[in-house]
């Protein structure tokens, strides 16, 4: 057995569903430590990171995972026990194989290699793990990028193990992530029976212009590789379930995946002068789920694109669709961010695989990444 | 005590919440025979009803009450038992007191002076008593109508008891009723995620603009003395809770008031074109919960005018606003129906009460209606 299948198996056996890392961490900070890391645990709340470096000063490539997973669901829906990693025809199956206990081992693999190869590499090699990643997000990689933040740790470039890839291992390079921001809108009336509508105010009539403005418009036209920005309204909740009363307020939510054209504070502008302009009375809460991210051209992406395609045989497409990853709270710091991992196809689901040939593909590939960034 | 203060209250005391009556009709139809009416007892299903005749052939003058009424709520709210008539500060306090069992005690006192003094009268003079007017109103008025129909029984002539009157008694003559549609509609979309926008199809943004049309929609500026017909949007439901959720369907019931300008089966034609010429995928249930009727000028509004401007000192406002009457099911069959009745302030709320006086001088308008139309 490989040194990455053996490692990705024992983190699979540790049921770290999330947020809880189960010990994942400190098996990883005592390899690394072992090879020469400076090892710093940081618990907060239930949540655990663990941030390892080697080597001192800029230029600072930081590896990005989670050791947390989501929830199997009904085991007998499985193949195999999902905590019990299982090969079966050459592909290895167990919850977060592919999101993202693979990608982790082959991190660590990956480092270990090139700092027994390269003691003396310029600048620091760093693996930031975090286990909140699969829940709220606060206590993970949020808290750590405050910590970076107040420390001025600078981080030139960051690569997330997120399964990234879509039929063969590095058919695909994210670059970027669009922006989530959530609203839950209280459109007021005055309550009142049907037959005198002149008595009452009917919240649902007073939102139907306004939504159906919000909803027709056309954002924008997309940003370099993004997909166009999208307002979705989710959730519709009004009424009192007889069909004679007018209720007294609407409750909707809506959410917005938007790409760099705006930022959170713009569509909150946009869309309260919307509801102003119907006028509407209302309530508002926003949630800021995160600012888009992009990483444009520059040495981190050409460097990734050409060792992807020295794997996949072909230049990857460069793509910043799907949903949102911490590399959002990274970017910020000023990173250049890119999320490199396996085949995507099974997250998330029953039986969640990767093909230990692409598992065993996976140090190498990120062994090469490292060296192409941090050697001459 | 009065003749009518005593049977009111006796009817009172009867604890008969819709559909039950309690033996109401009984007490009532055994009096109405012992005066030389022929009574006729139709139960359907739990609901009671009753039809008294006197005399033959046309005209017909058809009272119509019911001896149902809507639940007390909490009896602790109320000052005195809701089924306990008590009599403070000339005031009769008790479930139904207005609605309509007082109105109910005046047709009978009403009708038994009316044949005593006048045993050869032209004509007919009927009473009918239903008991699930405050409930589906399905054995009651409505089954009737159909034995009515089957029987050719003709009616010229329906007054309805509904505590009509708005602060003095007889200031208000109802001539006509909207008619109601309700709708169920539910409009299908694809379900997916908010990141995926194009994968899924959103029935919320799908049914707004639609939704807006019809909301915004004058369907006409009134009809004689009708309020405009109106449609009002009781409940939107859509919708998982999870805010990054695009839902698969969304649930929706709206409801028309509508004046003789239109009719059920031209409405639902009208709106399935908005819904179509929208492009929704859509399952729409329609429920006719009863069709406008509307008594234009003539003998009956002329007799109820006058006679209510004697006991009010003033012309009565003719109006045709408020919920639905079982007068509905009445003038299909050709009849012209009015509405007269207590003041109806505190119908359906704890402490339902009449005015003594009014309740005292209500058998002598209805006796007074009676003459005017029967008599040379
Ligand atoms: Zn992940
Ligand atoms: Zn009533």
């Amino acid at each position: 057995m490989t040194d990455v299948l053996a490692l990705t198996s024992e983190l699979i056996r540790r049921r770290s569903v999330t947020p809880f890392d189960e010990g994942c961490q400190e098996l990883i900070a005592t390899r690394l430590q072992r090879a020469g890391f400076v090892c710093e645990r940081l618990r907060f709340g239930e949540v655990d990171n663990v941030w390892a470096t080697h080597g001192s000063g800029s230029p600072v490539l930081a590896l990005l995972g989670h050791t947390d997973v989501v929830p199997s669901g009904p085991v007998e829906d499985w193949t195999s026990d999902p905590f019990q990693p299982t090969v079966r025809d050459g592909v290895l199956y167990g919850r977060g194989a592919a999101d993202m206990k693979g990608s982790v081992a082959a991190f660590v693999i990956a480092l270990e290699q090139f700092v027994a190869a390269h003691p003396d590499h310029a600048g620091t090699v760093a693996l930031l793990l975090t286990s909140d990643e699969e829940g709220d997000a606060i206590d993970g990689v949020r808290r750590m990028a405050e910590v970076f933040r107040e420390r001025q740790q600078a981080i030139d470039w960051c690569v997330t193990g997120e399964p990234s890839s879509t039929r063969k291992l590095g058919d695909l390079l994210r670059v970027g992530r669009r922006g989530t921001l959530s609203a839950t809108l209280t459109v007021k009336g005055v309550q009142g029976h049907v037959a005198y509508p002149d008595k009452a105010r009917n919240p649902i009539h007073q939102a139907l212009p306004a939504l159906a403005e919000l909803a027709a418009r056309r954002w924008d036209e997309g940003y370099e590789t993004f997909p166009p920005t999208s307002l979705q309204i989710s959730n519709f909740n009004a009424g009192t379930g007889a069909n004679n009363v007018i209720p007294g307020e609407a409750k909707i939510l809506f959410n917005l995946r938007y790409n760099p054209n705006w930022n959170a504070a713009q569509l909150e502008t946009e869309i309260g002068a919307v509801l102003d302009r119907h006028g509407l009375e209302y309530d508002l809460h926003w949630h800021r789920g995160g600012e888009p991210f992009y990483t444009p051209e520059g040495r981190l992406r050409a460097v990734a694109r050409e060792v992807l395609g020295e794997f996949a045989g072909a230049a990857p497409e460069e793509s910043t669709a799907g949903g949102t990853s911490d590399a959002r709270f990274i970017a910020p710091l000023g990173a250049q961010c890119i999320e490199v991992g396996p085949v995507n196809a099974s997250i998330h689901k029953v039986n969640e695989n990767v093909s230990v040939a692409d598992l065993e593909a996976l140090p190498k590939l990120y062994r090469r990444l490292i060296e192409r960034l941090l050697l001459p």
